[in-house]
C-alpha cells in the first residue's frame, strides 16, 4: 500500500494517514474488499505510534470507509461519498411544493419584508415603520441585576424545562398585574406564550378549520392576514370608525353568517389607533355571548394610555368566558424575550396548554424567569411608568409636528388616546408609487397601510409608528415625510 | 348625594369617592340618566380637592359607570359589572370541545405527566426519568460571561426581534460546528427553531396531511406519539434490531404503502440507545432518494459518542437533499434554552420559515445571542468535552452497577456506544402493575417503556436516563430498582 508518511509536514500524522488511505480507496486504488493490514504492521512499516494508526482507522471506520468485523482483519468498503455540496436545488422546489399540504403557497416576498425589516437599523433612516419598544429605553442595568438573582437563584433550573403552561411565579405576577385592568383570573385561567402571534396560532390551530367564518376590523394587524390566508377561513371585514369598529356591520354579519370569531384590538388598534367606546365593547359582548362567538381580544398597548380616559379591557366584564385575552411583553419591554400570555375561559386554556405541549414542550423557562424577577421587583411598573411619561410627550410632538408641517390638504389623521401609532390618510394619487420605496428615498422608513387590509382599498394609507424614535427623531421624521409627500399628486 | 368622606380613614379620599358612587350606582340608589354634580359642586360640597374628584369622575368613567359629553354634564350610565370570578365552567367543556377543530382530543393525563415531571425534584428520589443535561454540570460563570458580553454588545439588539431564520452569526456557528459531523451546509440550509419539537411541528404541519404514511422505529420518541395522533396520519412501525431499525421492514413498507415520511434516531437512539450502522444509514438513504422519502434524522444526542467509533449523520452523505436533520442545545447544554435547528434542503427551509414566521415571528433573540457567544468562544467545545468525560465514566458506572446488582433471569438490556439512555427489558409479568409508581415506591424515578410505543406491546420494558444523575446516585438509583424488580413476579 502506497503511504508515504512525512514528519516535516504541517498536516499531523494522524492526517496524513486518513487523507492518503481516503484518496487511495477513491481513486479506486484500493479496492472494495482489500484486506488492510494490521494496525500493528502498518505502524511498523511506516515507523509510525501504533496508537495514532488505530485512531487513523477508528476516524476511517467512522466515515464508512473500512469496516472491521471483531477478530478478524479489517477491510475496505465502498461508500457514498459526504456530499461536498448540496445539489442545485432548481428541480426540487417542485419536489417540497408537492409536499407542501392544503393549498398554501407562503407569500416569500412579504415574509421577506419582515425579516428584512429586523435587521440592523441604517441610522441615517428614521423608522417609523417598527412597532417595537425603544431598546435605548431599556434600563439594562435592571435586567442584569434580575439575570443575576435568577441566575443565582439555582433551585428554580432556570436551564431546565418549564411547565407547559409557563412558569408558575411569572404567571401569578402576571395575574396580580392583570387586575390592575379589572381582569379577574385564576391560574386555571392562565396559558404562557411565545409572544402573541404564538398565542393566535395555537387559537387558530385549536378551534379554526377551513371555510370559518372569521371577523376582524379593517385594517387589522398585518401578521393576522396570512393566518387567515394559511387557514384558508373566510375573514368578514368590519370598517373602523372613530370609535372603533362599527358593531351595526358585525351585527349584520352575525345574522348573515356562522361567525366562529371576532379578532379586535379595542384599545389604541394597530394600524388605526382607534380606541373602541365602552358601550360598544358592551355590545360587541352581549352579541358574542348571545351568538356563542369566540372574541380575541388583543391588546398589546393596554399600557400606554397617554391622555387619561381609557377603558378597561373586554375581558373585565367577560362573566361567560367568551373572550380569549391576549397579552405580550413585548411592546412595552423586550420583545427579544418572545413572552406573551393568553388570558381566556379554563377549559379553553386546557385546550390551548394541550396544542402548546405537543408543539414546543415548554416556552423559554430563562426568559420566564427573567422576567417574572423584572416584575416581583416592581421594575416592570416602574418601566410602564417611565414609558407612558416618555411616549405621552413623544406622542405629543408627533401630533405638534403633524400639525405644524403636513399639508393639510393631503394628510389627515384622528389623535390617538394612546399607543404608539398614527394613521395617515393620504389624498393624493399615488398608485403607481410603491410609498415605502418612496419614502425611504427620503430617508424615513413607514408602512403602507395595504399591508393592514385583507382587500387592499383605493385610497392610500401610512402607519407611522413612533415606538422607536425621540422627539428629535420625530419631528425630523415628519418634516422627511412632508417633503416625501409634497411630490406626490 | 349621600356621600360621606371621612379624611382620617385608612382608605384614601380618591378611593372612598369612587368606590361610594359605584356602590351608590349598582344599589340602584344613583339611577342611570341621573346628572352627576360638577366637579367644582362635589370639591367644594364636600370640602375635597378638586382634582381628586376630577380623577374619581375619570376612573368611574373608565369603569364605564359615567359617560360625559365635552361641554354638557356627567351622567350615570348603565353598566355591566365587572365579572367577579369566571363561571363555573363545566357546561362550557363541550362549547370548546364542538369548537375544536379535527377529531383531535388530547390525552391530558398523558400530557400532564409531561408538566408534572418538570417540576421541581424531589431530592429524595432518584431521577432516571428525566433525559435532560445535569444542571450540577453548566459552568454557569461561562454563561454570565456570554450574557454580559452580549449584553454590553448592544448593537444587536438583544431585546428586539430576531431574524425568523434564526440569529445570523448563531446560524454560522452551527453550520461550521455541524461540519465536525460531515456536515456540509450553507447558510441557505438552517433554520433555528424553539427546539427539537418545535422543528418536528413544524416538519408535520408543513409536509404531512391526514392518512398520509409516516414510518418510524418502534419503540420511538414519546413526544412524536401525539403529533403522529393530532396530524392523525398512519404510522408504520419499524421494529428496532441490535443495530437499529429493521431496513428489510422498512423496505417492504416501501412497497406496500405511499410512505411520505421516516422519523429516525440513527445515533443512540431513543429509548433503545441503539446505533443505527454504517451500511444501514446508506440503504436507508438510497431508498427514500428512490421511492422520494423525506428522512427526519433526529440527533440530539449526537455529541455523545463515549466508546469510539460511532458513524457519522446520515446527512453527512446526503447529496439529493431528502435528509431533514435535526439538532439542538436541549440535550448537552440547556433546554430551558429552548433553541434547535434544522438543516435541510433550501426549498425545504424556505417553506418551513415561512410557517415559523406567521407562527411565531421569530426565536427568542436572547437566547440565541447567548449561545453564539458561548459557541464563539469556544466554550460549547469545552463543554461537550467536559461532558464526554464526565458521562463516559458515568455510562460505565452505569453498566457496572446493572452487571453487578440486576437478576440476569429478570432484566436485560444492550450496552449503548453513547448517550445517556439504557432501554431495560422485564422478564416479569407486571401487567397490573403501574411500574412508574411502583418503581417510585422504591425511590426511584423510570419511564415505562409504554410511552415510546404507539402501540404498546405485551412485554415490559423501562427506560432509564443517566442525564441528571452523577456516579453515586447512578449506583443508588440501581440498587433501588433491584429491590423494586425482585418484588415482581
Amino acid at each position: 500500500m502506497l503511504l508515504s508518511i512525512d514528519k516535516s509536514k504541517k498536516e499531523t500524522i494522524f492526517d496524513q494517514l486518513v487523507n492518503q488511505i481516503k484518496s487511495l480507496i477513491e481513486s479506486g486504488d484500493l479496492q472494495e474488499g482489500f484486506q488492510m493490514p494490521s494496525t500493528r504492521q502498518l505502524g511498523v512499516s511506516l515507523g509510525v505510534n501504533r496508537s495514532t494508526v488505530i485512531r487513523a482507522y477508528e476516524e476511517l471506520w467512522a466515515l464508512g470507509y473500512i469496516e472491521s468485523t471483531p477478530g478478524s482483519y479489517t477491510k475496505i468498503r465502498k461508500r457514498k461519498g459526504l456530499s461536498k455540496e448540496i445539489l442545485s436545488t432548481h428541480h426540487r422546489e417542485s419536489f417540497w411544493d408537492e409536499l407542501l399540504t392544503g393549498a398554501y403557497k407562503p407569500d416569500y416576498d412579504k415574509l421577506k419584508k419582515f425579516s428584512q425589516m429586523v435587521r440592523d437599523e441604517n441610522e441615517h433612516l428614521i423608522s417609523f415603520n417598527r412597532l417595537e419598544p425603544d431598546s435605548r429605553l431599556i434600563d439594562v442595568k435592571l435586567i442584569n441585576t434580575c439575570i443575576r438573582e435568577a441566575m443565582a437563584n439555582s433551585e428554580h433550573n432556570i436551564f431546565g424545562y418549564c411547565n407547559p403552561r409557563g412558569y408558575e411565579p411569572l404567571r401569578r405576577s402576571i395575574i396580580s398585574h392583570m387586575r390592575l385592568h379589572g381582569v379577574n383570573a385564576g391560574d386555571e385561567n392562565i396559558l404562557i406564550t411565545n409572544g402573541s402571534q404564538n398565542s393566535l396560532q395555537l387559537i387558530f390551530q385549536a378551534f379554526i378549520s377551513k371555510d370559518d367564518y372569521v371577523a376582524a376590523e379593517s385594517p387589522t394587524y398585518s401578521m393576522l392576514i396570512p393566518l387567515i390566508k394559511y387557514y384558508r377561513c373566510k375573514i368578514l371585514e368590519i370598517p373602523v370608525t372613530e370609535s372603533g369598529m362599527d358593531i351595526d356591520v358585525f351585527e349584520r354579519f352575525l345574522h348573515k353568517y356562522p361567525v366562529k370569531m371576532v379578532y379586535t384590538m379595542p384599545t389604541f388598534h394597530n394600524p388605526t389607533s382607534v380606541t373602541l367606546s365602552q358601550g360598544k365593547r358592551e355590545q360587541l359582548l352581549s352579541l358574542c355571548e348571545k351568538h356563542k362567538v369566540i372574541i380575541v381580544e388583543d391588546s398589546i398597548e393596554e399600557e400606554m394610555k397617554y391622555f387619561g380616559k381609557v377603558h378597561l379591557p373586554i375581558k373585565s366584564i367577560d362573566s361567560h368566558g367568551v373572550v380569549i385575552y391576549l397579552g405580550s411583553f413585548s411592546k412595552i419591554l423586550a420583545p427579544g424575550f418572545r413572552i406573551g400570555w393568553i388570558i381566556a375561559d379554563k377549559e379553553c386554556v386546557n385546550r390551548l396548554t394541550a396544542l402548546k405541549t405537543i408543539f414546543d414542550l415548554s416556552t423559554n423557562t430563562f426568559s420566564q424567569i427573567v422576567l417574572y424577577r423584572f416584575c416581583k421587583s416592581g421594575y416592570y411598573e416602574l418601566h410602564i411608568r417611565k414609558f407612558l411619561r416618555i411616549f405621552r410627550k413623544r406622542m405629543k410632538a408627533a401630533l405638534k409636528a403633524l400639525k405644524t408641517y403636513m399639508p393639510a390638504d393631503k394628510v389627515t389623521w384622528q389623535e390617538p388616546l394612546g399607543g404608539f401609532l398614527i394613521w395617515l390618510r393620504l389624498n393624493v394619487k399615488a398608485d403607481k408609487v410603491d410609498l415605502e420605496d418612496h419614502f425611504q428615498t427620503f430617508g424615513v422608513k413607514i408602512i403602507d397601510g395595504n399591508s393592514f387590509f385583507y382587500n387592499p382599498p383605493n385610497e392610500h394609507y401610512v402607519r407611522l409608528s413612533i415606538s422607536k424614535c425621540n422627539e428629535e427623531e420625530i419631528e425630523e421624521g415628519v418634516k422627511r415625510m412632508v417633503k416625501a409627500i409634497e411630490v406626490l399628486e
